[in-house]
């Protein structure tokens, strides 16, 4: 498979859901409207609603089913990035090589943008007008499994590590606890809520679940490798950030050629978890190497 | 009935299953969940959930099915609160009688305590070991209702209202506008959602909802006048706040002798939207009365 063609096909599907789904630029009130569909539509990767499609079509579901878990998945990933960047957080200008929210909108508008993705998230996963093929009770076990790699136990508290322990000195269980958290939650979560949506056994979405652990750990790793040794031209972010912080990261901690090192072992293990399934996980298996090549 | 019993007795049923539901103080991280904490439990009057329980009650539902969906609307209205407080926002130091969270624990994790309990709310509403008596479906309509009610569409765009229009005249429109939205619209929600999990018919929901739209706006027009009128240790907040910030309000618009009869005009519309149910709905009919002889 070409996986470039693949993932291009995969990120106007789902551009083209998230225009239908979100409440429109032209609604009341206007600014909110317009920061919201600004950080929306500013050059994501689409990451996280690509691998849930992958993930429901490897156990044989149906991507029209999966679509509006899965763009709830990319609002909840622009929220946390919006907040992250705010100024009491990262104070970061550049996000995907343009201003960040609150720089254009302001702080206030750019929090409340941030809680209204947030919300919106859940209000597509719930809507019922959506989702139809799939049976209540599992839409509720996925909606569940997301909302907790997203909270406190998840996503949030690897956010608030990753701030509290800025300039000092983290070692390797805490450094794994952030990127496990902050990156790997919403990644896993991503995978898992897929896999279920998309009518997976127990054994199957277990098997994807752990695919999508260490996927997302891999993915962070890279992401540490990429700010040291990147260029802000194919970044649209700031390069060496972490260091002049005193961020936690894993080439600081580890070095860059174990860093690598540890980034393909958890890619060979991701793919290790997808073993029992036939040529359906292709696009699983062919994202999983790709994160290893990624520039950007 | 004796209403004041009746509010306690349940504020102590929804206190003790916030803090059996909810991720523990002592859970990783611990400023977070401190944070989390510090807010929830700083003596809100529990307004919301005790809607969901009575309108559930009025249709005939049992309490402890409709808790779990009664607590989250609580985590909602603290969330909220947190991020209405801020510096960015209304920069407010005190919230009834304490300071306010991000004064305790600095803005950062202000914005990610109240992101963690918006979270936290959907996830308690789609835990699959609670609300087991209820159907999936209706528990997704449920969900879903109160997640357009906190969104763009509703809560969220009050409040980005009630900020743009800060120093600026405000016609009534856009005053019933911030007033119906930032307030109203998850009280509404408090009592439909309440109702639906009870098990209402389409009718008795709808009339629930009317009930909660008008009681909703009430509330916030004695809200007003309590910040014109009040005292600073009744309130446990900044009296006169409105005013110096050049806040819409109603007494500003309306003068304060008009407000008062426009909430004694709601309550009324309010009540007349029960008519149709038995006494089953009597903690609704007094709760309504209340709003209009509250202190604080």
């Amino acid at each position: 498979m070409n996986l470039q063609e693949y993932l291009k096909r995969r990120q106007r599907l789902i551009d083209r859901a998230l225009q239908l789904w979100i409440s429109g630029k032209d609604e009341f009130p206007p600014q909110l409207h317009e920061a919201m569909h600004y950080s929306l539509f500013a050059g994501g990767k689409r990451l996280r609603p690509i691998l849930a499609l992958a993930a429901a079509e490897t156990v044989g579901g149906r991507a029209a089913d999966v679509l509006p878990l899965a763009c709830s998945l990319e609002l909840i990933h622009t929220y946390s990035l919006i907040h992250d960047d705010l100024p009491s957080m990262d104070n970061d200008d550049l996000r995907r090589g343009k201003p960040t929210c609150h720089r254009i909108f302001g702080e206030g508008l750019a929090v409340l943008a941030g809680d209204a993705l947030l919300t919106e998230a859940f209000h597509i996963m719930t809507r019922p007008d959506l989702m139809k093929g799939v049976s209540p009770s599992r839409r509720l076990r996925a909606i569940s499994h997301v909302a907790r790699a997203a909270g406190s136990l998840g996503m949030i508290g690897g956010q608030v590590m990753d701030i509290v322990s800025q300039g000092e000195k983290v070692d390797s269980p805490l450094l794994e606890y952030i990127h496990s958290h902050k990156t790997g939650a919403l990644i896993a979560a991503s995978v898992y809520a897929g896999a279920i949506v998309g009518g997976g056994s127990p054994r199957e979405c277990q098997a994807l679940k752990m695919y999508g652990e260490k996927l997302g750990l891999a993915f962070q790793v890279i992401d540490d490798l990429l700010d040291v040794q990147g260029e802000v031209s194919k970044l649209g972010k700031a390069v060496h950030k972490n260091g002049i912080k005193g961020k936690a990261t894993y080439p600081a901690v580890f070095g860059i050629a174990e860093s690598r090192r540890q980034a393909e072992v958890l890619v060979e293990q991701a793919l290790a978890c997808l073993k029992s399934f036939n040529e359906r996980a292709n696009p699983l298996r062919e994202i999983a190497k790709f994160i290893l090549k990624r520039t950007n």
